[in-house]
């Protein structure tokens, strides 16, 4: 492990000083938490910052994770809770009895609360919430009516919004005196009479302006209304696509009830593309922090589902066996022309589902790019057709199972990649993710007819 | 395609009239191309954001795109180029003569006019900075000077700053006189005499103080100082990592030289998550705008090298040929345990993947995560050497041969699981990125081993 040390201390060098988590801090944490020393453990912790805090606790073993929580006790950062993976969020959720619960998420804003109490249990849930004051209890029922992974759970209750009437002097002095405006905001709300958002007023704007000016003269009247159904897919589309740094989430009435920051976005692009990214490759959701039996219960559906494609592409090897049983060389060479249909494909297809999640992919240009995947698979088949012909003949001095696997070759590339875009677009189509069960399909697909245009092939030309 | 069609508009529904690039107008932009009708050109695309014109761009045919370029001329926003794909940036770009392009550049904020020029050719490069002002052009030298995706090329050197011995008033008058403040910022550097950046202040807490209040007194002192060298990956996972909206750029000497918002890494992470995801595909980059010709290329090399595997694969089903002739039914379930293998192998890669790009797989549970791999693989092994076995058993009613699949396949899991985690480990610590070329390197594992195993064991019991 000495070694695996060494690059994970080089690693760190370009971020030395600025990220607070090092192999030296676990390492004596470990030790303060083998002493059972609190006052070091303490000391050790406390100039961290709570997304490093939390990543500590990611880095113990659960045992050790859990002596740590009662060591800190109440002077662990509520935030930490808000950084740490799931798995690991529900583990120590659970040793906190309702009490300490609720110091936590009181201790935490609107947003990040939300996201805490959305996790639970529902009879943990309701426990929670009854302990909460009524005005809060109010606040995050409303919040989780809206559905999961919505702009309304992601949404920030506490935002900065002015009258359209005011002038920028009488902004000035109400957010002087106001405690109820929140401390960090980069842009007020303009809203008129029914609380309807008519613009927005960059901070920077507002400080470089004079008193007398109305606020509707130095508002952005071009704001993005985001409703607070919106899937949170949706919502990082538009930050991105638009550079948004904070947008108004309005009821169905189009009056404003939240605020979200760009910063919750940032969250959000990184769980889409992580979850995109997961998926294809055959894993549900990130299992790392997960216990063995979780992550093999995760796994499992997966494999099954391959193993049924797999026994698919067997049975139809199974009908050649007389033909394999006269040339083994078949056999020999099968798994070449499938293998590399299945990678062609999945070139195809990655492109394929990172386009249609970024909304490049639409019915302008569906046809014209199905069309340049058949020409890529049609020439790369040609390509490996002459390679793979060539090895097979010198290999088994036989030009004819050259030709055939060829022929196979080109045949199996063209299919390809027209199933690596045909397959995510039927998908997409149908309303489901097309990251999800898109490779099992395509690679089903490359397997079978790659076998089968061989072997058939083989059969018809050889025998 | 009309289904197709009617997906896309269904798909739009729930961002209707929030993202402005319909199906609708890339028809009638089409026909007003056709048309050769520039006010009716001009008429349509006047509402749209820079962003969607760029998809609007990007949605035509290269013939179209060049066309609509020209129809716009002088016209285009000139940040229109720097929401567009590089590849059809590319193109566009070189149908402008120099003139035309030193006046997008100079439309443009310097970090987004850096990432136009840095794409350029060594000679266009050269000769566009000799056509721009002096102190332009000093301003992207500089920056040029620093490494590509670097936070020196991701700055701006717009900057909003204040020395620490102001106070709310003198920083309030001060910003509304100076036309040189930057229009929109978020915060407010404060720095010291030698232009050492002190700590940050929120403008709505500026906004929020009595002008009598020291500067210091209302700046956050923990900030995260960015050296201009950083890669821009270590930018992006400072910023998710500690919720930052700035941080200042600073030279070796610690003096502050720009400022990175987060809406610039908003676009890092994307690009970043992108690669890694078309990276595990085997895809260089986003192709879905190149030629056919570029496609081609960029894909080649990973299938050569595909290719190559698939070979060694073959060479040691080539060993067993004897026995295969014998025994036929090897050849039909000889891909089901190697198929079984490269899945598993996939699925533990992509968590390890991840996991070593989130700097969550370190020197201190790299022991944990492999024994816990090897302990899934081991039973997910179990499972499958059951179900294959009977399988096996049933099929081609011959006990012998379930017993040999299936230990074929708790063995090959049981190399899936550990090379999974180990080939990334073992690649990272090389300095080399995990994500590439790590899964060919597994399914060359899983392949060989999965075939070497089964025809092995299958040698020696049942012969």
């Amino acid at each position: 492990m000495a070694e695996l040390g060494e690059t994970a201390a080089a690693e760190e060098d370009h971020l030395d000083g600025l990220y607070g988590l090092t192999d030296d801090l676990i390492r004596e944490t470990l030790a303060a938490i083998g002493a059972g020393d609190r006052q070091r453990l303490k000391a050790l912790t406390a100039p961290l910052h709570a997304a490093d805090l939390a990543d500590l606790f990611q880095a113990l073993s659960a045992h050790n994770r859990t002596l740590f929580e009662e060591f800190m006790a109440e002077d662990l950062d509520p935030e930490v809770f808000v950084h740490l993976d799931e798995a690991i969020r529900e583990d120590l959720i659970e040793d906190l009895d309702s009490e300490e619960l609720a110091k936590v998420v009181t201790g935490l804003e609107s947003d990040d609360a939300v996201e805490l109490i959305e996790d639970l249990e529902d009879a943990d849930q309701r426990a929670l919430l009854e302990t909460l004051p009524a005005v809060d209890r109010v606040l995050y029922e409303e919040a989780l009516g809206f559905p999961e992974d919505s702009a309304g759970r992601l949404m920030r209750r506490e935002y900065a919004a002015v009258p359209s009437v005011w002038n920028v002097g009488q902004t000035i002095d109400y957010m002087r005196a106001d405690p109820d405006v929140p401390d960090a905001f980069y842009g007020l709300f303009v809203v008129g009479p029914d609380n309807k958002p008519l613009g927005v007023i960059m901070t920077s704007r507002l400080l470089r302006s004079k008193r007398p000016v109305a606020v509707t003269d130095i508002m952005e009247p071009d704001i993005k209304l985001i409703p607070g159904t919106m899937d949170q897919e949706d919502v990082a589309f538009l930050f991105r696509q638009y550079g948004l740094v904070e947008a108004p989430v309005v009821d169905e009435a189009g009056r404003i009830i939240g605020v979200i920051t760009v910063d919750d976005v940032v969250d959000v692009i990184h769980e889409e593309h992580e979850e995109d990214l997961l998926k294809l490759g055959g894993v549900k959701a990130d299992d790392l922090y997960e216990a063995v039996a979780d992550t093999i219960k995760s796994r499992l559906s997966w494999l099954c589902l391959n193993l049924l494609t797999a026994v698919l592409a067997s049975v139809v090897i199974g009908f050649f066996q007389a033909e394999i049983e006269k040339i083994v060389a078949l056999a020999v060479l099968m798994p070449i022309v499938a293998s590399m249909g299945g990678n062609a494909g999945t070139q195809t297809l990655t492109v394929a589902v990172r386009a249609l999640a970024m909304k490049e992919l639409t019915t302008s240009n569906a046809l014209r790019i199905i069309g340049k995947e058949v020409l890529v698979g049609g020439i790369n088949g040609v390509v490996f057709a002459v390679l793979m012909g060539a090895i097979a003949y010198f290999w088994f001095s036989d030009l004819l199972i050259g030709v055939v696997i060829g022929i196979a070759m080109i045949v199996n590339l063209l299919v390809a990649g027209l199933a690596g875009i045909l397959i995510p677009l039927a998908i997409d189509r149908a309303g489901a993710d097309p990251a999800v069960g898109s490779s099992i399909v395509l690679t089903t697909v490359t397997d079978v007819l790659g076998f089968l245009c061989f072997l058939g092939l083989a059969t018809i030309v050889l025998l």
